[in-house]
């Protein structure tokens, strides 16, 4: 295994790693206007895969997609003082149709929660219309100062759920069956383990009751909120004024939640599972699962090859065929740089041998097989390398996760090497604010399964609430 | 048959008849911003179905979906004459990021060749990387004066593709693939008959050499453009600098095109097919194909509904059942009104002589058929009422089409009753303008398949180039 020479290496330089993988596998470009990017084809057909698995889940569920418009105006994004608050600072305004000023400024769509609460009041009127269940896929704009491909962008892709209910604990049910909705997606599909809790009171987002999310650990130890899902109560409601007549025919508010997640995910991907080699990608999310690599093009290669292809669409696989007349060592390296996970090479001398080298992305193992074989072969290997990748990923976290218990470990830790840190909180916001002055380091969640480290707070010595996993975040 | 109370007899007012039918089959809701409109779950699953349809498509034939940004640097805008004077009298300006003026101010997309046109200078190098075939669905902005939902929105959702070839041959030959991909769309798919063609200059696309497009006829008389696709040789690639190095190593300008439909479509849908009690929808764009209507819920009607609707899904069949305790009446009101093809009603009585009723939305006949029956009669009566709208709508769009040769006789004629004109022309764009008086009637285009009407052109007399297809446009 040759270490690909248009990449950085990931020990030596992670940042520049990143952004040398964004472009040499061609998942995005910078356009004219900073922070706003092209979503490639190879990385949007990344997307695509995301969405179907996401999409089909939400469905099962019984949401239904609907799509919203993507100016809201100043005067309603103002309804509710905690969520204008949080977005109104970093949102692009729109002042002017064609020639002429507007009468108000619209905002272009932060989030739409205030649209959708909008929409609710319009549409609901009893409890017969409830629960309403919709997802919106779209893409959002937030005018960031520091922007890095798919991390933070001013225009990203999401999909955001918002749902409306009769009572507290059907909405409360739904903002955790989200919530597991997406850890499944991460761990099952995207092969990336997740830490799940609620964010503190500090970290929430603006305006909700509560914030559940999933939390992520990439390579460098560095985390990332992968997926959040909101219970709002009655928050939005009340100022939205979003009621129903209840099976007692009085007028009540309903309960509310919204969950998303974003083309964020992809540099998650990226960070947790890439290498020096390029884009690591796990089987079920990757737009190809096997490339059939031709070292010769005769006739005789090119028949097999296509023999092959067929074979294992028929069962499924996302298969291409390079037999284009690069040499086979520039081929390998395109595709690995593309992550594809398994590369099937075939040659006139494997021909005359009935033999075909399966190469697997993950751990570069080859093994050669007759091509009689390669049906279920490479089903198998799809299988072990999804697994392998969760497997691995698991492990490295579990290696960058450290329990601290006292301030001075914490430093100390968080100085020698990034990760989670483990440690007990008193619930003082102040102690979490003091925790910043660890390399930024911010809390993460309290885990849905705290563990008891200690009896006091890792700040200030006082009694304990919780545990808490903190990290510094992308 | 009764008609339904909620809606106005589209012979009464059609415009009044489209609205209704908007708000009472829940299709979109006004929001806060002129012109902007909430897609609502239901049309929205119509939009999914057209996608999936049209994104296969183009997938089959070899395009790549990738993401675009959403805003456009006024100077980018700016770099095609003739484009930007089309379009920048209705675009929307951003000129502020949170509490910041910009330097530049930012059009958001009322198209994106100007995106695509940066992105292929940047990624084209080599004849060896064309063509390019890209798409992107998305939803574009035009600050439009009149709006009407789904006809004419200020922000709508829409597909464009964009691509760059090695030869003018080639790219004119990608312009007609497209334009047949959506007559495929519309004809096999909507059950919208289209007359396809070629624009003339006057109502070309800003910037194209010229621009095909696919026309129909509302129930109304009145013609819609459905979809278009644009041949742009090398007009957008000169001024963008869209370069490659020849097989012959000469650096050239790509020839390039760019093709998009639109939710204007779903105008389209329900302006063909629908009638006076509510939408009419084709089965193979149908969100709900069957719907099972109990008329008691009893234990045994309720396990035979999903007895049923188990056959049916296995089949492929999109089914739902209504088992909600409104009266049945109601209930069947309700469905004619979303355009559910086939309504199957289920009771006690049926039961217990094993039998069905079905009820076909498009020409309400009725039919009973015994339990065993049920699968392949729906089957057959998707088929069946598929080609019935084809058909009905063709039938009605041969009997509102009119040959004239004077212009006297145009102008009679669209008074009388709109429809097509179908007239010679002699190519002067004074001509064309002169059949404006005639109830604001344009030039739809020029089919392929011309006949000779005459010798003369329907407004100068003088001899005449073209046969053109006329009408009023939404």
């Amino acid at each position: 295994m040759i270490k690909n020479e248009k990449i950085t290496s990931r020990d030596v330089d992670f940042a520049k790693w990143y952004t040398d993988i964004v472009k040499q596998a061609h998942l995005a470009t910078y356009s004219g206007v900073k922070g706003c990017i092209v979503f490639e084809p190879y990385v949007y057909a990344i997307w695509e895969n995301i969405q179907k698995v996401l999409d089909e889940k939400f469905k099962e569920t019984g949401h239904k997609n609907l799509y919203m418009p993507m100016f809201i105006p100043e005067s309603l994004l103002k309804k509710e003082g905690e969520h204008v608050e949080g977005f109104a600072p970093e949102v692009a305004w729109v002042t002017h149709g064609g020639n002429n000023p507007l009468e108000e400024r619209l905002c272009v769509r932060p989030t739409s929660e205030t649209l959708f609460c909008e929409y609710y009041a319009k549409t609901i009127n009893s409890y017969r219309d409830l629960p309403k269940l919709c997802n919106q896929w779209c893409s959002v704009v937030r005018w960031e100062k520091n922007t890095r491909p798919f991390l933070r962008t001013r225009e990203f892709l999401w999909q955001e759920g918002h749902t409306a209910h009769e009572t507290a604990q059907e909405a409360e049910e739904e903002t955790m069956r989200m919530l597991n909705i997406y850890k499944d997606l991460f761990e099952n599909y995207m092969a990336i383990p997740v830490i799940t809790g609620r964010k503190t009171e500090k970290e929430k987002f603006a305006g909700a009751e509560y914030t559940l999310t999933a939390e992520a650990l990439m390579y460098d130890g560095v985390s990332l909120q992968s997926a959040t899902s909101h219970y709002f109560g009655q928050k939005f409601s009340k100022p939205f004024d979003v009621k129903f007549s209840g099976r007692n025919n009085e007028l009540e508010y309903v309960y509310q939640t919204s969950w998303g997640a974003s083309t964020r995910m992809i540099g998650g991907l990226i960070m947790v599972h890439g290498d020096d080699n390029g884009l690591v990608l796990p089987p079920k999310i990757a737009p190809t699962q096997v490339v059939i690599v031709t070292i010769k093009n005769t006739e005789e290669v090119l028949a097999k090859a296509h023999e092959l292809a067929d074979e294992l669409k028929e069962e499924g696989v996302r298969v291409e065929i390079d037999d284009s007349d690069k040499s086979a060592g520039y081929k390998f390296a395109e595709h690995e740089m593309r992550g594809v996970p398994v590369r099937l090479e075939i040659g006139p001398r494997d021909l005359a041998e009935d033999k075909v080298t399966l190469a697997r992305r993950d751990n570069h193992e080859k093994s050669v097989v007759t091509s009689e074989e390669v049906v279920p072969a490479i089903s198998k290997l799809l299988d072990a390398i999804q697994k392998n990748m969760f497997d691995t990923a698991k492990k490295r976290n579990e290696s960058k996760t450290y329990v601290c218990k006292t301030f001075e470990e914490a430093r100390e830790t968080i100085n020698a090497h990034p990760g989670f840190i483990k440690a007990m909180w008193c619930g003082d916001e102040a102690c979490e604010l003091k925790m910043k002055e660890l390399r930024g380091m911010k809390s993460r969640c309290i885990p849905f399964e705290e563990e008891h480290l200690s009896d006091t707070c890792v700040v200030c010595g006082k009694k304990a609430k919780h545990m808490v996993y903190w990290g510094i975040q992308y």
